[in-house]
């Protein structure tokens, strides 16, 4: 088989050994194995082809874009490892409709990138985004911190091409903003983390690019308070909140330990630190006042006071630089620098309705306490999608103890009608919590699409299902 | 059967004979036929009930809401068709979260009207609201004239409970703004008419309900210049375009044989016609004026001055009153009245990329002129959303010159990057343009989706695939 295959994409494109290695290890460095072979395709029909030559072996194929997942998505020992990297155009940009097309090795970061010299934005704003690559934040629906304002990666994906476990091409790469021919089968590639098929490319939605942001710092009263706050600021900048991340005191007092270079405007003994973040587009917002102030810091300034006034918020800072606004976000984007310091941690990524979000907290911390009474915990969520990273550093080193913490965090966020998997997916890490956690007859109709579309499993395989 | 289903529902609840004649006549009187029986189930555990009985004796069963449909979808001759009429509560408006729970027998525009009570709206507009159910909705992912800014259907619906083949319940009422938790089912079921499964209930996102509205009527120069003006206008008002209706002058001149009372306050003669209507939500674009105008008002005002100004427009009037609005509205709202009083019509519903409408038109005028020169045309389109109802009165009565130039149409459209069915789904009517239409390896996936999870073929049979 690898000499086909070799025959096929050359034997630069065909790594095995020492070669293959650094693909098998994932970024955190908890999934490693020795892939059988990379194979790094130059387009889609070499794609299709080196999935029919796995079929015919049976052979499973598990793709691979920046390698930056969370959830052990392409961890595969003796598989062939199929890696995206060449696969990385960004190409038909058209700015009256707002539409590029891109092939999945292209680097999300880079999109944005091009889209900018047109005056838009490609919106999918992750920590991960400069190495990430569109095939994988596709594969995962990834999320990120302006998701509040644009969706997830489905909603910036009009069109998609994948290739199915037998080779076979499908080709719904239309820049439609309305389609109904059919089974939206779109949508369910997306998020299948290359269980059901290879995402090769697709049509991506742009936005208009806001020419000013106005960014604050907000000590919340409460959440609740913190939740009427958004939506009054929604009212208020008819819908231009970008990014709505809560940070709680163990979050600021991390951030001290860890990063005392980044000074947070509000101190750091505020319970609810929240940063905001408005995105203007409008000329009425963002030309340049003779004060140097923009309209929009204003609107977000009047908005600010008015909620200290009626008692939402305690105080505000509106970031009046670009340093300021920089320092702001260096605060929030260090979140997994002052996580990852410590280990062992449990790390978790649920989502709650959003009026939970504070039950989900107090509950979490009372049912720990009995589990762990030494344990610590640290916070930071979009608390605009109900979206909590909620890691706790056990006293107790052993993994049965860190498998019983993680799962009463999980099974909370479900039983308050929470997902136990709000943006990073499956992969492995979160399987047995599916297969427990899941509606029992959604975990079967998954089992037989699966069945249905890749009846040999070798899509992937172990990663989402057994 | 009949009788075991009689037992279950109580004989109030099953319909024969002549109490069920007028459910099996479309609105349109396309489609007519005599339904073995009309159940009317009470709730999700008796529409599962309901489910497998039929599938005990695989018969086929069809679900029906507000029967508004436009391809045939409720056609249901010799089956159990399982309207959802009296499963119509609206429940659980939660202000906070912005969210709602809705049976699917809801009328849509009843959910709006509850929304309205907490200044929220559910802004899922197109003309038969009033009547279609939200089941319906959802299973045929309708769009309508907002469907720029707020999306459609599928991009309204959060969470989702759906009747599978063999009557078990499939849970996904979630309220959660991200959840990634295995393949996107949601998705999979909305927009599948009927055929994988019946949507019994839904959790449904709300937005705020702007306070005021600033409509215009605008001549634009041509329709490149119009897609120009939209993308300035999004940007003006960061993004409070709500409709961007296009009606050109064919348009006009039928609107003033059919309907001479509504006056167009730019004439009858302008090539293309634009209703715009902005949405404001905040105080500093919704506070009324010294002069009486809004600021929202103001901003439309001054961005078609602009317009005009640079050559993009001809000519625009902003509603300056209710009345004035309104009148705007119903010169849209007449599309299918004027249409549907002359007979026989071709009607067409295809979506095109957005910079792609003027094209389409050309070419598709140029090519009926050959097919049948003395036809007579009309359109009307969602330009925001590349979407054209592009209506054809041939000039012979004949079947198959009908179906010649509605196939000319539809595939001009997918020879344009488009869509043959933008929002009126496949249904009966165009399931032959879907097996020709389609990508053959999308439809072959479509086909093997279906028999994984209806392998009897008991689910509105015949609808989307053969």
């Amino acid at each position: 088989m690898i000499n086909t295959l070799t025959k096929l994409l050359g034997p630069r494109h065909v790594l095995t050994g020492d070669d293959a290695r650094p693909y098998g290890r994932d970024w955190m460095g908890v999934y490693v194995a020795q892939p059988l072979a990379v194979l790094r395709p130059a387009n889609t029909a070499e794609v299709s082809q080196i999935v029919k030559i796995a079929a015919n072996f049976k052979c499973p194929i598990v793709p691979i874009g920046g390698n930056t997942g969370l959830v052990g998505g392409t961890h595969a020992p003796n598989a062939l490892m199929l890696s995206l990297e060449r696969m990385n155009q960004i190409k038909d940009l058209n700015p009256s409709a707002q539409t590029v097309v891109a092939q999945a090795g292209a680097i999300v970061q880079n999109i944005d990138t091009a889209a900018a010299q047109s005056d838009l934005a490609f919106p999918l704003f992750f920590g991960a985004r400069g190495s990430a690559m569109i095939g994988g934040a596709l594969s995962t629906n990834a999320g990120g911190s302006n998701v509040l304002r644009y969706g997830n990666a489905r909603a910036l994906c009009l069109g998609l091409e994948v290739v199915l476990a037998d080779g076979r091409i499908m080709n719904l790469m239309n820049a439609l903003r309305k389609d109904n021919t059919g089974y939206d089968l779109k949508d369910l590639f997306i998020g299948a983390e290359g269980t059901l098929g290879i995402i090769t490319a697709a049509v991506l939605k742009l936005v208009a690019r806001p020419g000013e942001y106005a960014t604050a710092m907000v000590a919340a009263r409460s959440l609740p308070a913190a939740l009427t706050l958004l939506n009054q600021l929604q009212i208020a900048s008819g819908g231009m909140v970008e990014a709505f991340e809560f940070m709680p005191r163990t979050y600021m007092h991390r951030l001290q330990q860890k990063r005392p270079d980044l000074l947070p405007p509000l101190g750091y003994d505020q319970d609810f630190t929240i940063l905001v973040e408005l995105g203007a587009t409008a000329p009425r917002d963002t030309q340049t006042q003779p004060d140097g102030s923009t309209p929009v810091a204003s609107l977000l300034q009047n908005a600010l006071l008015d909620a200290i006034e009626t008692g939402l918020a305690t105080d505000g800072v509106v970031a009046s630089s670009a340093s300021q606004r920089q320092n702001m976000w260096a605060i929030r984007e260090a979140a997994a620098e002052i996580t990852i310091t410590d280990k062992p941690y449990v790390d978790t990524d649920v989502s709650v309705p959003l009026d939970q979000v504070e039950t989900f907290l107090k509950t979490a911390l009372a049912r720990l306490e009995k589990l762990d009474s030494d344990a610590t915990t640290n916070t930071v969520a979009h608390l605009g999608d109900g979206n909590l990273h909620f890691t706790v550093w056990p006293s107790i080193d052993a993994p049965e103890h860190h498998t019983e913490i993680r799962d009463m965090i999980d099974d909370l966020a479900v039983n308050l009608g929470g997902s136990f998997s709000a943006e990073h997916g499956i992969g492995l890490t979160k399987r047995a919590t599916l297969a427990r956690g899941k509606d029992p007859t959604s975990y079967a109709v998954m089992q037989s699409i699966k069945q249905a579309l890749d009846p040999d499993n070798i899509m992937n395989p172990g990663k989402v299902l057994p």
